[in-house]
């Protein structure tokens, strides 16, 4: 039968700057008994980001007049909204309280991917600087601990438009091509297949969403069955602006 | 250990009108003695559709003047952008060869959900007139023969903005709740949680779309491990316009 199965990693501790998060990882999944190894390890952002210090202390923070103004329009905290204006490239859309930004990696998510919750208190987590280069480290420091290939993807929590509810996309990868190509391929009637890539990637993250709590002590998931493929960047699977029709 | 598996039932034939689903997805997870209870099935739209008879012969189509103009502008075939013209409520953009409808039922899709690869050639398959309760219906014949509950979501492929590659959604869904609603909890040190709705039917719906192969005989997907809580419909779940950025 073919399967899938998907495995909470559990007892990471919380992570701090420059904490390593391979060994992290790689402790928790053998303390289960858990090869990493010919599968997909999926991996929230949020602890990438404090892995690597991308923690802003909200004390630091002046908000400018811009900020200010923002902040008391949304009843929001100022400070918070400074540390997203700085995150983003480009206001997509402003309104209903929420503040859709493009950033400078080319997600299109709220608030610039700037997060409150879950970190220490009176701190904003940011994105990682390039989640695909996060990726392909970890991925480069568990193959040394591992028994065979794997991939790993990192993992945020989005909105979309017209749907109620967030799911989880991928923000970066390594080992995995994160769009599988089937297009030049043809159906079970020999018509061709029109389009039909695949947002592995993506999919991998919504799969691995099911058991993620990063709130609760699971921010990664370790999955079995999907062989890794190819290789790519998410990053290289961000629409441009100019084939873009919600931009 | 946590764990999701999931399961791709194969061997169910090709689905035609008037077919009873429940038994042939039965009949087919019997022959791989895959229990349906206590889980997930993720079924995918092209054969609810089918065999809800939601098929037109291109054939027996005439395109509007305006269908054939379209189809000119796009290089299309016009009977297909005439059918695709009929399901669509509302364009919301048509561009670089795209056509992003509002369907009757809300969704916001490509061709208003209109499809004609993996079809018989020459015809085109529709939405479901009301997926949430084809869900219903398949629950309810799967339950009698079932050894416990179980949840049914009816998945399609989408495209979405800003990304390239699909992911699979759910359309539908029933003896689900399909979001679930954690606002007014807080996360580990204690802070609200402030936006935490997962969309759990669309994270079955990807996760489910690492197996189906709807054009490879694999057209529904068995998930052990998510324990179907609440109930509810994905039409509740669809943005109002009034909401909503992007229309």
């Amino acid at each position: 039968m073919r399967r899938v199965s998907l495995t909470a990693i559990e007892g990471i501790p919380a992570v701090r700057p420059g904490d390593d998060l391979a060994t992290q990882i790689g402790d928790a999944a053998d303390a289960q008994g858990l090869a990493l190894a010919n599968g997909v390890l999926v991996v929230c952002q949020k602890i990438v980001s404090k892995a690597e210090g991308r923690l802003v202390a909200l004390a630091d923070v002046e908000p400018s007049q811009e900020a200010r103004r923002v902040a008391e329009q949304d009843d929001k905290d100022p400070r918070h909204v400074e540390v997203v204006m700085r995150e983003t490239a480009r206001v997509v859309r402003h309104g209903h309280r929420t503040w859709i930004a493009e950033t400078r990696h080319g997600f299109v998510c709220a608030n610039a991917g700037v997060d409150l919750s879950n970190a220490d208190a009176d701190t904003a987590v940011l994105l990682p600087v390039d989640p695909d280069a996060s990726a392909r480290a970890l991925l480069d420091e568990l193959a040394k601990r591992g028994a065979g290939p794997l991939a790993v993807v990192v993992s945020d929590t989005f909105g979309r438009p017209w749907r109620e509810g967030l799911v989880d996309v991928a923000l970066g990868c390594a080992g995995i091509a994160p769009i599988e190509d089937l297009r030049g391929g043809t159906d079970w009637v020999g018509r061709p297949l029109e389009v039909t890539a695949t947002a592995t990637a993506d999919q991998l993250a919504a799969a691995a969403g099911l058991l993620m709590r990063k709130d609760a002590g699971i921010p990664a998931v370790w999955v079995d069955g999907v062989t890794p493929k190819g290789d790519g960047a998410v990053r290289d699977t961000l629409r441009e602006s100019s084939t873009d029709l919600f931009r």
